[in-house]
């Protein structure tokens, strides 16, 4: 047997707050721990999982920073740290970090856009209410008068429109994910906005506005497949407006 | 004016390295921070955010924890806390999470997974390399001789074989949601196995087979439409299967 020296890597270790964060969550995900039950105090649970106090309180606060607890106050009935419900912003957050960080491809991330927000005109055609058809009607409105005036307002109230659509379909968990998308590609496309002259900037609120009439109408109507036909065209018809073709690298 | 004490309750407060990690995240969607870049020193950061060096390092672990930056080791060039690529798992991790705790209706699980199946099935039947297809082999061999032993394997097979089909499609982003949907349902669909009793059991991996082969070959024939059309049959047949009529209220 050899004992060369260069075989030999550090053994990576897993901390051990993290191992008390592994077993919280195998206990959410058992089933076992569900929302609004309080986990055991710091003593308790460094007692039983055989840690330090110090671990339990740096696995709490990870947890807590994740959403996954929330830390109780005071000393009564109602103190202790619970397992509360991941807020929604919590999954967009760590998408648009995911996507802003993991370098995809952009036109694997459009491509990804362009198959959720199909199924989710679809889904709005099938299932959209008078108020959710307003929710639609609002930021549309809204583009029509900041159109002229302000890109950065123009990008909001488009994202917005979109998220309307994500809200109408009625699945929550499909919304948050197309949202999270739609979130990740905000500040993309603003800069590819910006990016446009004057002269081409003039154009381009008409004909998205075209689109998205369209859209809305075939929504309206109950037009699941004409409704994922039209976002689709449009997805790809708003990047070559924006983006003609794609930017130098960057200096 | 009045002073009713009822209508007051407490500002929430962010807390200093909540705000810290908020502005690391808002660099990274702005792109001011890179994969691979290095964040200022501790005390440097302190100083340049006004704020504690605990805030700093709390912040840190926060970040660390999830996969945002990774903690370097020694003094030299190497030291400090550097800027690293979120893994899949962290996505993956968060999602089953997400549906674990949020409490989503099954159906709208069930309705998300065949939405996302549907398309990888059609990337996979566009995109499937031979690789490709030998990953799809491979778990549906072993399944044939796990079926009559071990559901819990079998189970994992199944997931196993989900997988390779959002990898076969080639959009990782995609491949990601598809997979942590799928992941999700890990759980819940080892519950519906084990809840069978043997005699329903014995008919149970027969026609998931028969399911799995079909979809298997429409993939490899290229056929889009039907890949996706199969993998939609599938998923809902095997709920049904599975879980013939909704379980009651757990105990």
């Amino acid at each position: 047997m050899s004992e060369a020296s260069e075989g030999w890597r550090p053994v990576p270790r897993a901390r051990t707050y993290e191992l008390v964060v592994e077993q919280i969550e195998e206990q959410i995900l058992a089933g076992t721990l569900r929302v609004g039950d309080r986990l055991p105090g710091e003593r308790e649970l460094a007692a039983r999982l055989q840690v330090s106090r110090a671990a339990v309180r740096e696995a709490m606060r990870t947890l807590e920073a994740q959403g996954v607890v929330r830390a109780g106050v005071g000393s009564g009935p109602e103190a202790g740290t619970v397992v509360s419900a991941l807020p929604s912003e919590a999954l967009t957050r760590l998408l648009r970090l995911h996507v802003a960080l993991a370098n995809f491809p952009v036109s694997d991330v459009v491509e990804a856009r362009v198959l959720l927000e199909r199924a989710t005109a679809a889904l709005a055609a099938a299932h959209a209410t008078p108020e959710a058809l307003a929710a639609l009607d609002e930021p549309l409105a809204a583009m029509a008068t900041a159109a002229a005036a302000d890109r950065h307002l123009y990008n909001d109230l488009d994202t917005a429109f979109h998220i309307a659509i994500a809200e109408a379909g009625g699945n929550r968990l499909f919304a948050d994910m197309t949202i999270a998308i739609r979130e990740a590609m905000r500040l993309p496309i603003l800069r590819d906005l910006e990016r446009l002259d004057d002269r081409a900037w003039a154009d381009v609120p008409r004909e998205l506005t075209a689109q998205h009439r369209a859209i809305r109408a075939a929504i309206a109507a109950g037009q699941e497949q004409e409704a994922a036909r039209l976002i689709d065209e449009h997805i790809r018809a708003a990047r070559r407006l924006l983006s003609p073709k794609e930017p130098p690298e960057e200096a």
